[in-house]
Protein backbone atom coordinates (compact mmCIF):
# COMPACT_ATOMS: atom_id res chain seq x y z
CA UNK A 1 0.00 0.00 0.00
CA UNK A 2 0.97 3.66 -1.13
CA UNK A 3 0.40 6.53 1.67
CA UNK A 4 0.92 10.33 -0.21
CA UNK A 5 0.95 13.03 2.41
CA UNK A 6 0.47 16.37 1.06
CA UNK A 7 1.54 18.73 3.84
CA UNK A 8 3.82 21.71 4.97
CA UNK A 9 5.43 19.87 7.31
CA UNK A 10 6.94 16.81 5.07
CA UNK A 11 9.91 16.06 7.93
CA UNK A 12 7.70 15.84 10.81
CA UNK A 13 5.66 12.69 8.62
CA UNK A 14 8.79 10.93 7.75
CA UNK A 15 9.98 11.07 10.97
CA UNK A 16 7.07 9.63 12.67
CA UNK A 17 6.56 6.97 10.41
CA UNK A 18 9.85 5.60 9.98
CA UNK A 19 9.52 4.16 13.20
CA UNK A 20 8.18 0.81 14.94
CA UNK A 21 5.84 -0.99 13.10
CA UNK A 22 5.01 0.90 10.29
CA UNK A 23 8.79 1.69 9.16
CA UNK A 24 9.77 -1.93 9.99
CA UNK A 25 6.98 -2.18 6.85
CA UNK A 26 8.02 -0.21 4.64
CA UNK A 27 11.71 -1.39 4.80
CA UNK A 28 10.10 -4.89 4.00
CA UNK A 29 8.41 -3.43 1.25
CA UNK A 30 4.47 -3.49 1.98
CA UNK A 31 4.26 -0.13 2.86
CA UNK A 32 5.42 2.94 0.94
CA UNK A 33 5.35 6.72 2.05
CA UNK A 34 5.86 9.71 0.02
CA UNK A 35 5.16 13.30 1.05
CA UNK A 36 4.34 16.05 -1.24
CA UNK A 37 5.70 19.52 0.30
CA UNK A 38 2.89 22.07 -0.54
CA UNK A 39 5.08 24.53 -0.74
CA UNK A 40 6.70 23.85 -3.67
CA UNK A 41 3.75 24.17 -5.71
CA UNK A 42 3.25 27.90 -4.54
CA UNK A 43 2.25 30.24 -7.40
CA UNK A 44 3.67 33.38 -6.04
CA UNK A 45 6.74 35.03 -6.19
CA UNK A 46 7.26 34.53 -2.74
CA UNK A 47 6.98 30.80 -2.33
CA UNK A 48 3.64 31.52 0.22
CA UNK A 49 0.73 29.57 0.19
CA UNK A 50 -1.58 31.15 2.43
CA UNK A 51 -3.37 34.53 1.77
CA UNK A 52 -6.37 36.53 4.20
CA UNK A 53 -9.87 34.79 3.75
CA UNK A 54 -12.53 37.06 2.17
CA UNK A 55 -14.72 38.20 4.28
CA UNK A 56 -12.44 38.83 7.18
CA UNK A 57 -11.71 37.25 10.48
CA UNK A 58 -8.54 36.00 12.05
CA UNK A 59 -5.69 33.65 10.53
CA UNK A 60 -5.31 32.64 7.26
CA UNK A 61 -6.24 30.19 4.22
CA UNK A 62 -4.62 28.11 2.54
CA UNK A 63 -5.06 28.71 -1.43
CA UNK A 64 -6.64 26.52 -4.15
CA UNK A 65 -3.92 26.63 -6.63
CA UNK A 66 -0.98 25.33 -4.66
CA UNK A 67 -2.89 22.46 -3.09
CA UNK A 68 -4.57 21.58 -6.21
CA UNK A 69 -1.30 21.15 -8.24
CA UNK A 70 0.47 19.20 -5.65
CA UNK A 71 -2.30 16.93 -5.42
CA UNK A 72 -2.31 16.83 -9.56
CA UNK A 73 1.53 15.93 -9.02
CA UNK A 74 0.88 13.11 -7.18
CA UNK A 75 -1.72 11.74 -9.74
CA UNK A 76 0.94 12.61 -12.48
CA UNK A 77 3.03 9.64 -10.76
CA UNK A 78 0.99 7.61 -10.25
CA UNK A 79 -1.18 7.08 -13.33
CA UNK A 80 -4.64 7.43 -11.58
CA UNK A 81 -7.00 9.93 -9.33
CA UNK A 82 -6.82 7.75 -6.15
CA UNK A 83 -8.57 8.81 -3.00
CA UNK A 84 -8.25 11.88 -1.05
CA UNK A 85 -8.50 12.05 2.43
CA UNK A 86 -8.86 15.75 3.86
CA UNK A 87 -8.16 15.74 8.17
CA UNK A 88 -10.82 17.73 9.23
CA UNK A 89 -12.84 18.71 12.26
CA UNK A 90 -15.95 18.81 9.68
CA UNK A 91 -15.41 14.82 8.85
CA UNK A 92 -16.80 11.54 9.66
CA UNK A 93 -15.01 10.45 12.85
CA UNK A 94 -12.68 7.63 11.94
CA UNK A 95 -12.96 4.51 13.86
CA UNK A 96 -11.49 0.92 13.30
CA UNK A 97 -14.26 -0.25 10.74
CA UNK A 98 -12.69 2.69 8.50
CA UNK A 99 -9.37 1.66 9.07
CA UNK A 100 -10.26 -1.44 7.66
CA UNK A 101 -11.86 -0.28 4.59
CA UNK A 102 -9.35 2.32 3.87
CA UNK A 103 -6.58 -0.92 4.22
CA UNK A 104 -7.77 -1.80 0.84
CA UNK A 105 -7.00 0.74 -1.26
CA UNK A 106 -3.62 0.28 -3.11
CA UNK A 107 -3.31 4.18 -3.12
CA UNK A 108 -4.05 6.26 -0.65
CA UNK A 109 -3.42 10.56 -0.46
CA UNK A 110 -3.57 13.07 2.69
CA UNK A 111 -4.41 16.69 2.74
CA UNK A 112 -2.95 18.09 5.82
CA UNK A 113 -4.53 21.68 6.61
CA UNK A 114 -2.99 24.44 8.52
CA UNK A 115 -3.84 28.08 9.20
CA UNK A 116 -7.70 28.37 9.18
CA UNK A 117 -8.33 26.00 6.59
CA UNK A 118 -8.13 25.35 2.96
CA UNK A 119 -10.08 27.01 -0.06
CA UNK A 120 -13.11 25.43 -0.05
CA UNK A 121 -13.69 24.64 -4.01
CA UNK A 122 -10.16 22.84 -4.26
CA UNK A 123 -11.48 20.54 -1.76
CA UNK A 124 -14.89 20.50 -3.46
CA UNK A 125 -12.63 19.17 -6.28
CA UNK A 126 -10.20 16.73 -5.01
CA UNK A 127 -11.13 15.16 -1.61
CA UNK A 128 -13.08 12.00 -1.49
CA UNK A 129 -12.95 11.60 2.23
CA UNK A 130 -13.38 14.26 5.06
CA UNK A 131 -12.10 12.62 8.69
CA UNK A 132 -11.93 13.77 11.45
CA UNK A 133 -9.87 11.23 14.41
CA UNK A 134 -11.91 13.14 17.68
CA UNK A 135 -13.48 15.73 18.81
CA UNK A 136 -10.80 17.95 19.93
CA UNK A 137 -8.61 21.24 17.78
CA UNK A 138 -5.46 20.26 16.64
CA UNK A 139 -3.04 22.51 14.80
CA UNK A 140 -2.54 20.71 11.54
CA UNK A 141 -3.80 17.25 9.81
CA UNK A 142 -0.01 16.27 10.40
CA UNK A 143 -0.40 14.14 13.39
CA UNK A 144 -4.33 12.81 12.16
CA UNK A 145 -2.55 12.14 9.00
CA UNK A 146 -0.17 9.72 11.29
CA UNK A 147 -2.71 8.40 13.46
CA UNK A 148 -4.97 7.08 10.16
CA UNK A 149 -1.73 5.40 8.28
CA UNK A 150 -0.33 3.92 11.81
CA UNK A 151 -3.99 2.55 12.27
CA UNK A 152 -4.38 1.46 8.13
CA UNK A 153 -1.14 -0.11 8.53
CA UNK A 154 -1.95 -2.43 10.57
CA UNK A 155 -4.92 -3.71 8.77
CA UNK A 156 -2.60 -4.20 5.53
CA UNK A 157 -1.59 -8.07 5.40
CA UNK A 158 1.39 -8.91 6.67
CA UNK A 159 2.29 -5.43 8.31
CA UNK A 160 1.75 -7.39 11.91
CA UNK A 161 4.10 -10.23 12.45
CA UNK A 162 1.70 -11.91 14.32
CA UNK A 163 -1.94 -11.63 12.55
CA UNK A 164 -3.26 -12.53 15.74
CA UNK A 165 -2.67 -9.67 16.98
CA UNK A 166 -4.71 -7.82 14.85
CA UNK A 167 -7.73 -9.75 15.49
CA UNK A 168 -7.67 -10.10 19.28
CA UNK A 169 -7.37 -6.56 19.91
CA UNK A 170 -9.47 -3.88 21.07
CA UNK A 171 -12.22 -3.10 19.16
CA UNK A 172 -12.11 -5.65 16.75
CA UNK A 173 -15.04 -7.68 19.46
CA UNK A 174 -16.29 -4.25 20.75
CA UNK A 175 -14.48 -4.88 24.16
CA UNK A 176 -12.19 -3.51 25.77
CA UNK A 177 -8.55 -5.37 26.78
CA UNK A 178 -8.34 -7.35 29.29
CA UNK A 179 -5.67 -6.88 31.74
CA UNK A 180 -2.10 -8.18 31.55
CA UNK A 181 0.61 -9.36 34.01
CA UNK A 182 4.27 -10.54 33.40
CA UNK A 183 7.45 -11.16 35.31
CA UNK A 184 7.58 -11.04 38.73
CA UNK A 185 4.69 -13.07 40.12
CA UNK A 186 5.10 -10.47 42.68
CA UNK A 187 5.77 -6.79 42.41
CA UNK A 188 5.63 -3.88 45.02
CA UNK A 189 2.78 -6.64 47.56
CA UNK A 190 1.02 -7.11 44.47
CA UNK A 191 0.39 -10.23 43.39
CA UNK A 192 -0.35 -11.95 39.67
CA UNK A 193 -4.60 -13.56 39.75
CA UNK A 194 -3.80 -16.70 40.36
CA UNK A 195 -5.88 -18.22 37.78
CA UNK A 196 -3.23 -16.51 35.14
CA UNK A 197 -0.77 -18.52 36.55
CA UNK A 198 -3.02 -22.28 36.66
CA UNK A 199 -2.40 -23.15 33.26
CA UNK A 200 -5.84 -23.90 33.09
CA UNK A 201 -6.69 -22.49 29.68
CA UNK A 202 -10.36 -22.52 29.72
CA UNK A 203 -9.76 -20.74 32.87
CA UNK A 204 -7.77 -18.31 31.86
CA UNK A 205 -9.49 -17.58 28.44
CA UNK A 206 -12.88 -17.29 31.08
CA UNK A 207 -11.66 -14.92 33.14
CA UNK A 208 -10.03 -13.05 30.77
CA UNK A 209 -13.63 -12.60 28.67
CA UNK A 210 -14.83 -12.12 32.30
CA UNK A 211 -12.47 -8.96 32.74
CA UNK A 212 -13.01 -7.38 29.34
CA UNK A 213 -16.51 -7.70 29.82
CA UNK A 214 -16.61 -5.69 32.98
CA UNK A 215 -13.80 -3.16 31.82
CA UNK A 216 -16.24 -2.37 29.03
CA UNK A 217 -18.55 -1.88 31.58
CA UNK A 218 -17.04 0.48 34.03
CA UNK A 219 -15.73 2.54 31.35
CA UNK A 220 -17.24 2.07 28.28
CA UNK A 221 -20.88 0.81 28.92
CA UNK A 222 -21.87 2.56 25.29
CA UNK A 223 -19.58 -0.55 23.23
CA UNK A 224 -21.46 -3.11 24.95
CA UNK A 225 -24.88 -3.20 22.56
CA UNK A 226 -22.53 -3.84 19.71
CA UNK A 227 -20.86 -7.11 21.63
CA UNK A 228 -21.91 -10.58 20.20
CA UNK A 229 -22.68 -12.28 24.12
CA UNK A 230 -22.64 -15.82 24.17
CA UNK A 231 -24.29 -17.93 26.80
CA UNK A 232 -21.10 -18.06 29.18
CA UNK A 233 -21.07 -14.28 28.70
CA UNK A 234 -24.56 -13.42 29.80
CA UNK A 235 -24.28 -15.78 32.84
CA UNK A 236 -21.38 -13.81 33.92
CA UNK A 237 -23.36 -10.31 33.41
CA UNK A 238 -26.61 -11.47 35.13
CA UNK A 239 -24.19 -12.04 38.21
CA UNK A 240 -22.66 -8.42 37.59
CA UNK A 241 -26.57 -7.36 37.74
CA UNK A 242 -27.35 -9.59 40.61
CA UNK A 243 -25.05 -9.47 42.89
CA UNK A 244 -21.69 -8.66 41.94
CA UNK A 245 -19.64 -10.69 43.77
CA UNK A 246 -15.80 -9.58 45.10
CA UNK A 247 -13.37 -8.05 43.27
CA UNK A 248 -15.99 -6.75 41.19
CA UNK A 249 -17.70 -3.63 41.93
CA UNK A 250 -21.33 -2.03 39.97
CA UNK A 251 -23.16 0.07 40.69
CA UNK A 252 -27.06 0.36 40.56
CA UNK A 253 -27.21 2.15 37.81
CA UNK A 254 -24.80 0.03 35.69
CA UNK A 255 -26.96 -2.63 37.07
CA UNK A 256 -30.22 -1.93 35.60
CA UNK A 257 -27.96 -1.53 32.45
CA UNK A 258 -27.10 -4.62 32.21
CA UNK A 259 -30.45 -5.75 33.02
CA UNK A 260 -31.95 -3.68 30.06
CA UNK A 261 -29.29 -4.97 27.79
CA UNK A 262 -29.70 -8.75 28.70
CA UNK A 263 -33.80 -8.32 28.40
CA UNK A 264 -32.83 -7.58 24.98
CA UNK A 265 -31.00 -10.67 23.97
CA UNK A 266 -33.46 -12.57 26.25
CA UNK A 267 -35.90 -11.26 23.41
CA UNK A 268 -33.52 -11.96 20.88
CA UNK B 1 3.43 24.12 31.27
CA UNK B 2 5.89 20.84 31.75
CA UNK B 3 5.26 17.87 29.37
CA UNK B 4 7.26 14.57 30.84
CA UNK B 5 6.30 11.78 28.22
CA UNK B 6 7.74 8.02 29.10
CA UNK B 7 8.27 6.14 26.04
CA UNK B 8 10.76 3.74 24.21
CA UNK B 9 10.40 5.90 20.96
CA UNK B 10 11.73 9.22 22.48
CA UNK B 11 13.04 10.66 19.25
CA UNK B 12 9.51 10.02 17.55
CA UNK B 13 8.01 12.13 20.30
CA UNK B 14 11.31 15.12 19.89
CA UNK B 15 10.80 15.36 16.15
CA UNK B 16 7.02 15.53 16.16
CA UNK B 17 6.81 18.19 18.91
CA UNK B 18 9.04 20.70 18.06
CA UNK B 19 6.89 21.58 14.68
CA UNK B 20 5.00 24.36 14.31
CA UNK B 21 2.86 25.76 16.84
CA UNK B 22 4.39 23.63 19.57
CA UNK B 23 8.03 24.33 19.02
CA UNK B 24 7.21 27.94 18.82
CA UNK B 25 5.42 27.89 22.44
CA UNK B 26 8.53 25.84 23.52
CA UNK B 27 10.92 28.52 22.11
CA UNK B 28 9.08 31.11 23.77
CA UNK B 29 9.37 29.41 27.05
CA UNK B 30 6.06 28.57 27.28
CA UNK B 31 6.16 25.02 27.47
CA UNK B 32 8.82 22.25 28.33
CA UNK B 33 9.23 18.82 26.78
CA UNK B 34 11.53 16.01 28.38
CA UNK B 35 11.09 12.49 27.19
CA UNK B 36 12.17 9.56 29.40
CA UNK B 37 13.23 6.23 27.29
CA UNK B 38 11.80 3.82 30.05
CA UNK B 39 14.31 1.51 28.41
CA UNK B 40 17.02 3.77 30.09
CA UNK B 41 15.53 2.09 33.59
CA UNK B 42 15.76 -1.66 32.25
CA UNK B 43 16.70 -3.86 35.34
CA UNK B 44 17.89 -6.97 33.51
CA UNK B 45 21.17 -7.60 32.05
CA UNK B 46 19.95 -7.50 28.22
CA UNK B 47 18.46 -3.98 28.73
CA UNK B 48 15.05 -5.62 27.90
CA UNK B 49 11.91 -4.10 29.49
CA UNK B 50 9.37 -6.48 28.11
CA UNK B 51 8.43 -10.23 28.98
CA UNK B 52 5.79 -12.75 28.27
CA UNK B 53 2.41 -12.59 29.69
CA UNK B 54 1.27 -14.52 32.42
CA UNK B 55 -1.15 -17.15 30.76
CA UNK B 56 -0.22 -17.05 27.71
CA UNK B 57 -0.85 -15.41 24.55
CA UNK B 58 0.56 -13.34 21.62
CA UNK B 59 2.64 -10.84 22.01
CA UNK B 60 4.73 -9.36 24.91
CA UNK B 61 4.27 -7.34 27.97
CA UNK B 62 6.36 -4.35 29.44
CA UNK B 63 7.13 -5.20 33.15
CA UNK B 64 5.79 -3.04 35.75
CA UNK B 65 9.50 -2.04 37.10
CA UNK B 66 11.12 -0.14 34.12
CA UNK B 67 8.09 1.88 33.94
CA UNK B 68 7.88 2.38 37.92
CA UNK B 69 11.80 3.72 38.10
CA UNK B 70 10.89 6.29 34.80
CA UNK B 71 8.07 7.52 36.42
CA UNK B 72 9.82 8.00 40.00
CA UNK B 73 13.15 9.72 37.69
CA UNK B 74 10.31 11.92 36.84
CA UNK B 75 8.74 12.51 40.27
CA UNK B 76 12.45 13.54 41.54
CA UNK B 77 13.15 15.61 38.67
CA UNK B 78 9.99 17.89 39.29
CA UNK B 79 9.54 17.42 43.48
CA UNK B 80 6.01 16.26 43.73
CA UNK B 81 3.83 13.42 41.59
CA UNK B 82 1.97 15.05 38.69
CA UNK B 83 -0.79 13.59 37.18
CA UNK B 84 0.29 10.92 34.74
CA UNK B 85 -1.97 10.04 31.67
CA UNK B 86 -1.84 6.27 30.19
CA UNK B 87 -2.90 6.22 26.58
CA UNK B 88 -5.09 3.57 25.95
CA UNK B 89 -7.81 2.14 24.03
CA UNK B 90 -9.60 1.37 27.53
CA UNK B 91 -9.49 4.92 28.71
CA UNK B 92 -12.31 7.90 28.43
CA UNK B 93 -12.34 9.15 25.20
CA UNK B 94 -10.35 12.64 24.70
CA UNK B 95 -12.62 15.65 23.73
CA UNK B 96 -11.85 19.39 24.05
CA UNK B 97 -13.38 20.15 27.56
CA UNK B 98 -10.53 17.27 28.70
CA UNK B 99 -7.75 19.83 26.90
CA UNK B 100 -8.35 22.54 28.63
CA UNK B 101 -8.87 20.73 31.71
CA UNK B 102 -5.32 19.22 31.38
CA UNK B 103 -4.31 23.07 30.26
CA UNK B 104 -4.50 24.13 34.04
CA UNK B 105 -1.80 21.60 35.45
CA UNK B 106 1.79 22.99 35.97
CA UNK B 107 3.38 19.04 35.37
CA UNK B 108 1.86 16.63 33.09
CA UNK B 109 3.40 13.07 32.70
CA UNK B 110 2.07 10.67 29.18
CA UNK B 111 2.68 7.16 29.59
CA UNK B 112 3.55 5.55 26.21
CA UNK B 113 2.15 1.37 26.45
CA UNK B 114 3.76 -1.05 23.58
CA UNK B 115 3.38 -4.68 22.39
CA UNK B 116 0.44 -5.99 24.21
CA UNK B 117 0.46 -3.42 26.92
CA UNK B 118 2.03 -2.76 30.60
CA UNK B 119 1.85 -4.58 33.79
CA UNK B 120 -1.82 -3.75 35.50
CA UNK B 121 0.19 -3.23 38.67
CA UNK B 122 2.42 -0.47 37.84
CA UNK B 123 -0.76 1.24 36.19
CA UNK B 124 -2.90 0.85 39.12
CA UNK B 125 -0.10 2.24 41.26
CA UNK B 126 1.19 5.80 39.39
CA UNK B 127 -1.74 6.26 36.31
CA UNK B 128 -3.90 9.17 37.50
CA UNK B 129 -6.06 8.96 33.93
CA UNK B 130 -6.81 6.71 31.23
CA UNK B 131 -7.48 8.37 27.98
CA UNK B 132 -8.09 7.15 24.23
CA UNK B 133 -8.17 9.31 21.23
CA UNK B 134 -10.75 7.14 19.35
CA UNK B 135 -11.76 3.70 18.74
CA UNK B 136 -8.92 2.83 16.60
CA UNK B 137 -6.16 0.09 17.48
CA UNK B 138 -2.52 1.94 16.83
CA UNK B 139 0.90 0.76 17.38
CA UNK B 140 1.52 2.67 20.81
CA UNK B 141 1.14 5.31 22.89
CA UNK B 142 3.09 8.11 20.80
CA UNK B 143 1.28 9.26 18.32
CA UNK B 144 -2.09 9.95 21.08
CA UNK B 145 0.75 11.27 23.69
CA UNK B 146 1.76 13.89 20.55
CA UNK B 147 -2.25 14.57 19.50
CA UNK B 148 -3.30 15.36 23.19
CA UNK B 149 0.01 17.56 23.66
CA UNK B 150 -1.07 19.55 20.70
CA UNK B 151 -4.74 20.17 21.64
CA UNK B 152 -3.60 20.75 25.24
CA UNK B 153 -0.36 22.79 24.07
CA UNK B 154 -3.31 25.17 22.49
CA UNK B 155 -5.40 25.93 25.38
CA UNK B 156 -2.59 26.79 27.67
CA UNK B 157 -2.18 30.87 27.48
CA UNK B 158 -0.29 32.93 25.31
CA UNK B 159 0.53 29.58 23.00
CA UNK B 160 -1.78 30.85 20.23
CA UNK B 161 -0.59 33.94 18.68
CA UNK B 162 -3.99 35.15 18.27
CA UNK B 163 -6.35 34.15 21.47
CA UNK B 164 -9.47 34.47 19.11
CA UNK B 165 -8.35 31.83 16.95
CA UNK B 166 -8.52 28.98 19.60
CA UNK B 167 -12.05 30.78 20.47
CA UNK B 168 -13.84 31.04 17.24
CA UNK B 169 -12.92 27.11 16.28
CA UNK B 170 -14.60 23.90 15.87
CA UNK B 171 -16.43 23.01 19.01
CA UNK B 172 -15.85 25.43 21.19
CA UNK B 173 -19.57 26.01 20.29
CA UNK B 174 -20.16 22.55 19.39
CA UNK B 175 -20.97 23.99 15.26
CA UNK B 176 -18.58 23.06 12.47
CA UNK B 177 -17.04 25.88 10.64
CA UNK B 178 -17.95 27.48 7.96
CA UNK B 179 -16.21 26.82 4.59
CA UNK B 180 -13.10 29.05 4.04
CA UNK B 181 -12.39 31.02 0.74
CA UNK B 182 -9.20 33.12 -0.66
CA UNK B 183 -7.67 34.97 -3.24
CA UNK B 184 -8.42 34.42 -6.42
CA UNK B 185 -12.52 35.79 -6.45
CA UNK B 186 -12.81 33.19 -9.32
CA UNK B 187 -10.74 29.23 -9.31
CA UNK B 188 -11.67 26.90 -11.99
CA UNK B 189 -14.87 28.39 -13.34
CA UNK B 190 -15.81 28.61 -9.10
CA UNK B 191 -16.44 31.91 -7.35
CA UNK B 192 -16.44 33.05 -3.99
CA UNK B 193 -19.62 33.40 -2.83
CA UNK B 194 -21.05 37.01 -3.32
CA UNK B 195 -21.89 37.93 0.29
CA UNK B 196 -18.19 37.46 1.06
CA UNK B 197 -16.94 40.39 -0.89
CA UNK B 198 -20.00 42.29 -0.12
CA UNK B 199 -18.18 44.12 2.86
CA UNK B 200 -21.08 44.09 5.23
CA UNK B 201 -19.73 42.53 8.27
CA UNK B 202 -23.11 41.67 9.40
CA UNK B 203 -24.36 39.74 6.35
CA UNK B 204 -20.79 37.86 6.66
CA UNK B 205 -20.83 36.59 9.89
CA UNK B 206 -24.63 35.48 9.63
CA UNK B 207 -23.95 33.62 6.31
CA UNK B 208 -21.10 31.54 8.33
CA UNK B 209 -23.10 30.92 11.03
CA UNK B 210 -26.12 29.36 9.26
CA UNK B 211 -23.08 27.70 6.81
CA UNK B 212 -21.87 26.03 10.20
CA UNK B 213 -25.43 25.05 11.31
CA UNK B 214 -26.04 23.70 7.80
CA UNK B 215 -22.64 21.93 8.07
CA UNK B 216 -23.06 20.66 11.36
CA UNK B 217 -26.35 19.27 10.47
CA UNK B 218 -25.46 17.56 7.23
CA UNK B 219 -22.08 15.97 9.19
CA UNK B 220 -22.35 16.00 12.98
CA UNK B 221 -26.19 16.07 13.55
CA UNK B 222 -25.15 14.47 17.23
CA UNK B 223 -23.58 17.97 17.89
CA UNK B 224 -26.28 20.20 17.18
CA UNK B 225 -28.52 19.30 20.31
CA UNK B 226 -25.54 20.92 22.28
CA UNK B 227 -25.26 24.19 20.42
CA UNK B 228 -26.93 27.41 21.74
CA UNK B 229 -29.29 28.52 19.38
CA UNK B 230 -30.70 32.59 19.63
CA UNK B 231 -33.38 33.62 18.07
CA UNK B 232 -31.69 34.12 13.97
CA UNK B 233 -30.53 30.51 14.04
CA UNK B 234 -33.65 29.08 15.13
CA UNK B 235 -35.12 30.84 12.12
CA UNK B 236 -32.71 29.91 9.88
CA UNK B 237 -33.32 26.38 10.56
CA UNK B 238 -36.55 26.33 10.67
CA UNK B 239 -36.53 27.45 6.98
CA UNK B 240 -33.85 24.17 6.47
CA UNK B 241 -36.89 22.38 8.27
CA UNK B 242 -39.86 24.05 5.89
CA UNK B 243 -38.68 24.37 2.49
CA UNK B 244 -34.72 24.63 2.49
CA UNK B 245 -34.15 26.97 0.08
CA UNK B 246 -31.38 26.49 -2.54
CA UNK B 247 -28.49 25.69 -2.36
CA UNK B 248 -28.91 23.94 0.86
CA UNK B 249 -30.60 20.31 0.35
CA UNK B 250 -32.04 18.41 3.20
CA UNK B 251 -33.59 15.18 3.14
CA UNK B 252 -36.87 14.34 5.34
CA UNK B 253 -34.97 12.24 7.98
CA UNK B 254 -33.10 15.70 8.80
CA UNK B 255 -35.85 17.86 8.65
CA UNK B 256 -37.57 15.31 11.14
CA UNK B 257 -34.38 15.69 13.75
CA UNK B 258 -34.63 19.32 13.35
CA UNK B 259 -38.40 19.84 13.38
CA UNK B 260 -38.26 18.05 17.25
CA UNK B 261 -35.19 19.78 17.77
CA UNK B 262 -37.05 23.30 17.43
CA UNK B 263 -39.84 21.92 19.53
CA UNK B 264 -37.15 21.14 22.12
CA UNK B 265 -36.54 24.87 22.01
CA UNK B 266 -39.49 25.97 22.08
CA UNK B 267 -40.41 24.39 25.09
CA UNK B 268 -37.46 25.74 26.95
Amino acid sequence: MNFYVMTLFPEMIESGMHTSITGRAMAKGLLSLTTVNIRDFSTRGDGRIDDYPYGGGAGMVMQAEPVYRAYEHVVNCIGHRPRLVYLTPQGSVFHQQMAKEFAREEDLVFLCGHYEGIDERVLDEIATDYVSIGDYVLTGGELPSMVMMDAIARMVPGVLSNQESGETETFSGNLLEYPQYSRPELWHDSAVPPVLLSGHHGNVDRWRRDQALYRTLKNRPDLLPGVELDKKDRKFLRELADTAPEPYSVVEEEKEFLRKLLAKHDKA
